[in-house]
């Protein structure tokens, strides 16, 4: 789906912020990135702030107007610094997301970012289908276009995700969670070995037993540290007996 | 809530990262920076770049070591570029946001970002309490430090507004979790104890003194129970001695 999202960057002043969007969006695999009439496009520096991206900054295509960047998108998504009272749809990023990779399933949708100081215009808002707004500091809310860009990757790469984060992710024996019943050994060992340092002689010593038990069960150690604090108490009271 | 929030900057090589991570930070009402041995700092690329957060550029606290920068918080958070085999509890942004969140409602928290190449040490990650791991494009997963900053920064500024943490909790003060600094000279004592008894004579003495730093860090001890740990350590050098 996210071969179908295009990030188009409106009269980008700064070619550096054409590399740094780039790489922001590779590293959340996305891939197509249109210009229109960028200020200073092909640059060195748009190549050195891309990095390992700069496979996308080659690939960028680049047009007169808006209109020619969106024309065969389904969808298009437009972004807003302000919290406009027009008329527009407002979503945050995270609805955004949601709503533009069920048409990105099917269609080309295009998430559409102004000028560095000024934004999209008037008349540019008008090309976009909805918009989006980062919530931001209201007291500083003027989002480099390049971190607008992250964020606005990041969440469409999330949702993509939703429900496999964990997966395939291969731990040794040794290094799993130990059990309820290696743990409660673990415990039984330290109670013994309390017992016979008379540490639990205060009245109050089975609410600390409870509370050691509680911790150890909180703490979930793996099965490699479990052994590790066995050998630590088995050491201990040879050394006292 | 966001102004126990600290982001902890370790080792930065670039200058203009420091900036670019101020902006992403103000911009999402984040305002504590801490700067761990910073290579270039002060400098002008990173007032340049930070653009209308120079404030929180000047007003930055430098550290030595990690140590210093996360004594005092209650719930240190490490980032990580890979999804690791370790025994971390590795966290999405959106479940860390909401963590950090009702923690932060009483207590600083520290997020903490590596270097720009190599990230984290092993040691390094050995004194947080839990990882975030920023989904990325398996084929470029290496965010740019401010770019990392900004996403996290998102998710901690969107979860405050739509209210997902649950606080007003009421928790006494030895039911608090421990701070960093308190685990720390708990840990110090244990391995102290571990010379003593010549626990830590093999070969992998240090692998094992990381481990349990580790399992402590991870198992985020009560005050309470860390007054139980170290009554019983102190009853056992007792004992020996």
């Amino acid at each position: 789906m996210l071969e179908n999202i295009r990030i188009v960057m409106v009269h980008t002043s700064h070619s550096g912020n054409i590399g740094a969007a780039a790489r922001a969006m590779k590293n959340m695999s996305v891939s197509q990135l249109y210009l229109v009439s960028p200020n200073d496009f092909p640059s060195v520096e748009s190549s050195v702030r891309a990095s390992h991206a700069v496979d996308i900054v080659n690939e960028a295509v680049v047009t007169e107007t808006l209109e020619e960047a969106i024309a065969d998108c389904e969808l298009v998504i437009g972004t807003s610094a302000r919290e406009r009272t027009l008329s527009w749809e407002v979503d945050l990023p995270d609805s955004m997301a949601i709503n533009a990779l069920d048409v990105a399933a099917d269609a080309p949708v295009a998430i559409v970012f102004g000028r560095e100081r000024t934004g999209l215009t008037n008349e540019e808002l008008a090309l976009c289908h909805r918009l989006v707004h980062i919530p931001t500091n209201p007291d500083y809310s003027s989002l480099n276009v390049a971190a607008a860009i992250q964020v606005i990757c990041y969440e469409l790469y999330r949702h993509t995700l939703t429900g496999q984060s964990n997966k395939n992710k291969k731990i040794l024996a040794e290094d799993r969670p130990a059990t309820a019943g290696q743990i409660n050994a673990y415990h039984q060992h330290l109670c013994e070995y309390m017992d016979e340092l008379d540490f639990l002689r205060a009245p109050n010593s089975d609410m600390v037993r409870q509370r050691l038990m509680m911790f150890f069960n909180r703490a979930k150690p793996t099965r490699r540290e479990l052994n590790i604090l066995h050998g630590l108490l088995t050491a201990t009271r040879k050394k006292i007996t």
